[in-house]
């Protein structure tokens, strides 16, 4: 059984070809060697986040991405709406309220997604609001929000709107230009098959005018700065040589094995197969507007969530995530994000079949695991 | 001839313990498995800055370090003070006035360091200054401060001293402790031969007291809730998990070859090897307070220092860099930092003749490269 695989929302496992990029001698990132593969790479940014526009790479963790976002668009005493479901969309209060950005969060049932009438209500409330910050995927709770037609509501106003993909982006179907979003943030550590260590940032022209025209007093994080530098080809600081390199490498394996679509198909059978086999064994989902990214499960009465993770990972060396915040101790989270295959997922139902039994619940063998076969089986030909 | 060798001053080249590093499967930053690696980083960082304080890793470059360092200790309207000798002394005041602190930069001649005598200056004409920033070596021109001097005159006041080491930390004798240095910034892409994408942090209790009381709006970046992280073993955001473990192959090969004060030595060594090669052919040193780090040298009449430069890199496949801000076009910056052996410097000083004969210089055959094997021998055994 294959060891210390990661079923976590980040970091995820790496590809072999994503080892051996970050395995090659360094070049200097102002030097004739670099500029190609720097160009690659912001080809296959935009090809990633389905958009035309600039997209920025950081070297920080998503994060720093959100950071960058919110203090290169707004400054001191600027008004913003986000909305707050989880651990990491609170965050957009957190990072604003440190940069005295005036925001005004909307709490929501964490087992629910962003709609576009909570961002209508949203707007309607604050209409100098500059800003509307959602979340994708909140990674709290498996939760996915309605961009597509939030982006419909926001793109009538003057606001701009910024969708923290740090989880999602590669996972869940995300059109950026076609929907009308104006800031993506995404992080290296999840569906894009890298380490942690960079975020990326799309910025749309309403977004930019923005940046420009903004008063804001960041540094290191200054969008202005790092797209100056984008339209030169090259970073405001150094660039994160070695995973620009690995980046490459990562989205030439999505190329190769379907292109961006073919990648949301792939998490959605995953997931498929991972609610099957857990819903076998009486776990069911937290979430009532479920993502493909990471599933919330809520293990049955009289099931010790830590003790089921613990047992997964010391036993069986699969890492899953448990519970953040108000949810803590209270479910299971599982990602199948990137580069897993079906035997994974497979050994992981067996092996959570026998952590059920570890705390004395009979369990059918094969059960779990047959439901996820079934799952990632391609559906019969109609007659 | 080994092609893609680098002589800049960062990135550098990265060791093959290092390569073999960064290509192993990644584990979960929150886990039983990480807990050891990163323990054992906090100990390689503490062995490297020479300082039993804590060293905080972050994810950034090393400007991303240095704001760290100058946002958690001042806030808005404080005063601190910068020494400015070129291009990254000056990036110190950038920093402050961008975050509304009050700095206040005394401008010295870019071939000197900056001396305790000025410092002692600098703090009778600002004696609210609560930080004193210097840069130990400044990249631009190669010239190196008197830290140990300096930290002697402000560890007697309130003041907080910071020190940019970002280029010189594993190449020059830092004794953070021993000196009484307060902050020690550093990045990974120099001598601790890693790629870059990681600064670190080093934080006296002095520092650390000023930190806890600073009024400051930081997030990301917020040494604050970084030491507390590192009080748990952990970090605030995502850890950096694969150059997490390529640091302790790093830091590995360090102790392997002699420890820090090797590696110092092993830096001079080179460094005077260089510096004898180019003199053969009438280069000067720009710096009158030279450094091991990078040795900026000023071509002979004649000869034009970016002809030079593209030669060694287009014929020869040596990168080194030119000059920058005010030095643009008037020196070559050369540094051997890191994983550099005797013969690339002795291959470069042979592609130097050469490139000195491809803009019309006689040069005897030979002459550069057997003034750098000489400096590179061992000096005779006393009789």
């Amino acid at each position: 059984m294959a060891k210390h695989v990661l079923f976590t929302p980040g970091p995820t496992n790496l590809p072999p070809e994503v080892l051996e990029a970050l395995a090659r001698p360094i070049v200097h990132h102002r030097s004739p060697e670099f500029a190609p593969i720097f160009k690659q790479a912001r080809e296959n940014l935009r090809y990633l986040f389905r958009t035309e526009n600039p997209v920025v790479p950081l070297i920080c963790s998503g994060t720093g991405g959100m950071e960058a976002a919110a203090t290169s668009l707004l400054a001191r005493g600027d008004q913003a709406v986000y909305v707050s479901a989880g651990k990491f969309s609170q965050r957009w209060g957190a990072i604003c309220r440190a940069y005295g950005i005036d925001a005004h969060g909307y709490e929501i049932d964490w087992s629910l997604g962003a709609t576009p009438d909570l961002v209508q209500r949203m707007l309607r409330e604050h209409p100098a609001a500059k800003v509307v910050f959602t979340t994708h995927c909140e990674t709290t709770s498996g939760s996915l929000s309605d961009i597509e037609g939030i982006a419909r509501v926001v793109s009538g106003t003057n606001a701009v709107l910024v969708v923290d993909a740090i989880s999602s982006l590669g996972a869940e179907p995300l059109e950026t230009d076609a929907w009308g979003v104006d800031v993506v943030v995404t992080g290296s550590q999840k569906a894009l098959m890298l380490p942690p260590g960079m975020a990326f940032v799309s910025v749309s022209p309403k977004a930019r005018a923005r940046i420009e025209s903004c008063d804001s007093t960041v540094f290191y994080f200054s969008l202005k700065k790092a797209l100056a530098s984008l339209d030169e080809g090259t970073t405001p600081w150094t660039s994160q040589i070695t995973m620009t390199v690995a980046l490459n490498a990562a989205v030439d394996l999505v190329r190769r094995t379907g292109g961006v679509e073919a990648a949301w198909l792939r998490h959605a059978r995953r997931a498929r197969a991972i609610r099957a086999g857990c819903e076998t064994l009486g776990m069911c989902e937290y979430s009532r507007a479920p993502s493909n990214v990471v599933m919330a499960m809520v293990p049955p009465d009289g099931i010790d969530a830590g003790r089921l993770i613990r047992c997964l990972r010391d036993e069986f060396g699969f890492t899953v995530a448990g519970g953040q915040e108000r949810l803590k101790g209270r479910i299971v989270r599982i990602a199948a994000l990137g580069h897993i295959d079906d035997e994974a997922i497979l050994s992981l139902m067996t092996a959570l079949e026998e952590a059920f039994r570890h705390q004395g619940r009979e369990v059918e063998p094969g059960v779990a695991a047959a439901a996820a076969k079934r799952a990632l089986s391609p559906p019969p030909t109609p007659a």
